[in-house]
């Protein structure tokens, strides 16, 4: 097979969550923005900004908002990626025409898809750099606050955060789900439940081993656990403040 | 500056709508896969799911419904990104829990931008492998259609494709707005006309030259003219039928 540099940086991703108080240079960043850049956008819309964050007041504040996340405030440099349509809205008026693409659900899944596509690309710049992330979905926590404390206009939400900076220490990979249960051939099978029970197993044991005990359920313990009430209560509020319809 | 392969072929991505009859073989799609589990999810749900297609006539339906878009069928191979918490019902249907999480705006969030970070991570390797790719938003034209085609069951939607195949010859990259327009420091600063009226003049120039003047209308009335109605109006009723609410 001919694996690549690229390939192995891809493999190589997991979270930090501890780091050195070395800072990311502006350098750094700006390869980082520049990847952001260059990933795919639906309709050649760059419906994505990023807010980056290095006032220590202000990472304080957000790593309460996003559920006490220490490592917010502690890393050199939060992202916020946000969805953002208010660029469009600005290039409406300048021609005379409604926005009107906010008014639909499609509007949710073309930013937050863009959103991925690009995040995707400046955590692959920042780990091929050997700097450490983490993705924060706590910007969903408490959305409002944040989009106050961070100026957010209409048509812009936030969607997630990126945690950047040099890794105190490597963190562990955690094994995924038998590719057979997320690769489909020709069509969906939904013949699955064997796979999610060997993977609980899998699981299982990973987390039974590096707790030593403390810690042994499967992966779909965990998962049922999470997704038993709706954890981040307040999007749909926030994206019916920032202008969003759901038609 | 420390660039590096990742970073070049990020830099130097483009969407492809030409590709040899050269197929895609096992071993890279494979390299795409791993990588595409590789990607950050959110909680660990895993909730991305990838069907492959290289039956003929299965892609000619989809180049169809997708809005007549040849290059679906020309090319190898088809994957179809889809948002997935049906593996997350079944986990708990095993533990005796209820699915809450989809009655949520939430999941479809979590679910597009995690779609968002694994395309990514495909689009990534795929192009390190001098493949050529184009994303596929018409997968949302007619999602309902897609959908039984395909045999997806409930939570899971498709959230877009990707073409994957051997570039026949190499399209142009399209200049990105200025940086400044995407980047903020601290705070969202909305002063953005004088960007955007910069970036048309820069769109305008290029397209001018690259169609001998038939073509310069600048980003601005592009995106105005696309954004004015909800050009994929069927994305909220899909997610309906695939037992999706919206609190």
């Amino acid at each position: 097979m001919k694996k690549n540099e690229l390939y192995e940086t891809l493999m190589n991703h997991r979270s930090i969550r501890s780091y050195t108080d070395q800072p990311v240079n502006e350098q750094e960043m700006t390869l980082i923005m520049n990847a952001v850049q260059a990933a795919p956008s639906s309709i050649n819309g760059q419906q994505v900004t990023v807010i980056s964050i290095e006032d220590l007041q202000t990472k304080e504040k957000i790593a309460e908002l996003t559920g006490n996340q220490p490592w917010v405030a502690q890393a050199p440099v939060f992202l916020l990626f946000c969805a953002d349509f208010f660029r469009a809205k600005l290039a409406a008026e300048q021609n005379e025409e409604n926005l009107v693409i906010t008014e639909g659900m499609e509007s949710i899944l073309v930013g937050a898809t863009d959103v991925g596509l690009a995040m995707g690309n400046a955590i692959a710049v920042a780990e091929s750099l050997e700097l450490g992330i983490v993705p924060i979905g706590g910007v969903r926590n408490q959305p409002l606050e944040l989009i106050e404390l961070l100026g957010l206009p209409e048509y812009v939400f936030p969607v997630s955060g990126l945690v950047v900076g040099h890794p105190a220490d490597l963190s562990a990979k955690k094994p995924r789900l038998p590719q057979k249960a997320v690769w489909h051939k020709e069509r969906y099978d939904t013949n699955l439940d064997g796979l999610i029970k060997e993977y609980d197993q899998t699981i299982s044991n990973y987390l039974d081993e590096r707790t030593n005990g403390e810690e042994n359920r499967g992966w779909s313990q965990q998962v049922s656990s999470l997704y038993n009430h709706i954890y981040y209560p307040e999007v749909r509020k926030m994206l019916v403040r920032q202008g969003f319809n759901f038609k």
